[in-house]
């Protein structure tokens, strides 16, 4: 598990990084940013811990991951005051970060020995809900409900994970091959825009 | 128990079909849609049960509470793109839907021997707080903060089913009698307008 | 403990009537008034609770803070119907409610034996929690992310609590210390208008 835990912790500086320059645009001081940047890096395992009953959420018995968000919301922070990132940097590590939360989420939740739909599921929440919340404490409607297979990647990587771990292949590999394609599916979208059916607003 | 189940599943579905159809209104894909309807449905019982430490919350050992939100959700995400719905169709189907996770709240924290003040609370709670976190989600001051009697209908409904438990009357009819009174006030509030009082804002 | 649980349901007071106040910019009714202004009461203590798994939540136990905050905007609600407040009446008591939830928040969780930096993250979380969910209710940024050293307030006293609470001086004085610091801190930054750093909105 040490690997896991290193990307683990690497997926959450990466989400703190994202919600800060997210932040920008809006009117936050120091602390509303790193607030918004932590919740956004663990906010999905939280959720998914308080769902499950998994208490005290995983970040108060191991407080390095709080310490990882703030240490990396704080340097982006203040390099964003100097610079802008290039654009689309992140969406590769963003994507990878996305790919490890529901790897993560999906093995907690299959560990608890709940229904695979209820494990797909909890490896979804991981993945997104990070980013939801942080969407709602700015003020906006929730990016994923808007754009792209955003948890869509998500949800077919837990499905993928749960489907090898029955047929038997090694866990590892099985993470593994979730992984690679949460990434792959997420990246195609945004490549060739690719999108889900959406409503057409009636004007009533 | 098993006409209750039933019936709660259909509340479930009532309440991501009208979730769905507010979603109209927003540029929402599919995936926000579901997401968005699914949360408006379990949201009430899941915060319900979060308080009252009953963990994992209910649905996660009954994921058939998920796919009928997720089903209903989708059903109605397509038909709403061939035709609108007749207005109001909703109302009392919705009405039903409020009594029920109403009196359902009240009868699990009984069950659980709180107070009966945080019973009734846990109540209202289950009843409204779906259509709370919808309407966060999607970036709008909660509905039921802004109109009519719709919470008051379910606090009545929660008063009255811990009182007539109290007194000793028949679990069966108690429920009965409260899910009617909610049913009723909620109806006649929309009939007549009824409004509780409202705060003039000041200019300043 | 008899004297910090009457601060503590004065505080519980003093954050609905100042939510109740708040809410008198928007179109709420009674009712929505009465529930955004009890959860900015208990709202700290509630997701502190949910975080450490403290369950039922405090207030489940104890409804007297329900009742407390709901006496509290009622009384609020319908006295500025006929005056406003004065101007800056309530920053002193909100600034020692602040103080008192972080104490609070504090000792909770230094009594569950969590790591120091976990129990100063409760402290902060019980002290402007409640005002976090309140915004976002009320559709707003949440005001701590934008204003003020609101934050960095109770952060300073949560961790002041801790370093005397080791040094071994008396556990009251320690949380008298603390609160004092809190208060100073929160009155100066008002007072001087002192800021945290801001991020410079790019154009982009």
């Amino acid at each position: 598990m040490s690997l896991i835990y290193l990307l683990d912790l690497c997926a959450v500086a990466v989400c703190a990084i994202t919600a800060t320059l997210e932040a920008r645009r809006r009117e936050l001081d120091l602390f509303g940013v790193v607030v918004v940047a932590v919740i956004a890096g663990i906010g999905g395992g939280t959720v998914r811990d308080l769902l499950l009953g998994r208490l005290p959420v995983y970040w108060v018995n191991d407080p390095i991951y709080v310490v990882v968000g703030m240490v990396a919301a704080m340097a982006a922070f203040f390099l964003s005051r100097r610079m802008a990132p290039p654009k689309n940097f992140f969406l590769i590590p963003d994507a990878v970060g996305l790919a490890l939360f529901t790897v993560i989420g999906t093995s907690v939740a299959l560990s608890l020995q709940v229904h695979w739909f209820i494990a797909a599921l909890m490896g979804v929440i991981t993945g997104v809900f990070g980013g939801v919340i942080r969407d709602i404490l700015c003020n906006e409607i929730p990016l994923i409900f808007r754009t792209d297979i955003y948890a869509t990647a998500s949800l077919v990587g837990a499905l993928l994970l749960i489907t090898l771990d029955r047929i038997g292949i090694s866990h590892e590999a099985a993470i593994l091959l979730a992984m690679i394609s949460t990434v792959a599916i997420r990246l195609a979208a945004i490549r060739w825009h690719i999108h889900l059916p959406r409503l057409r607003p009636h004007t009533d």
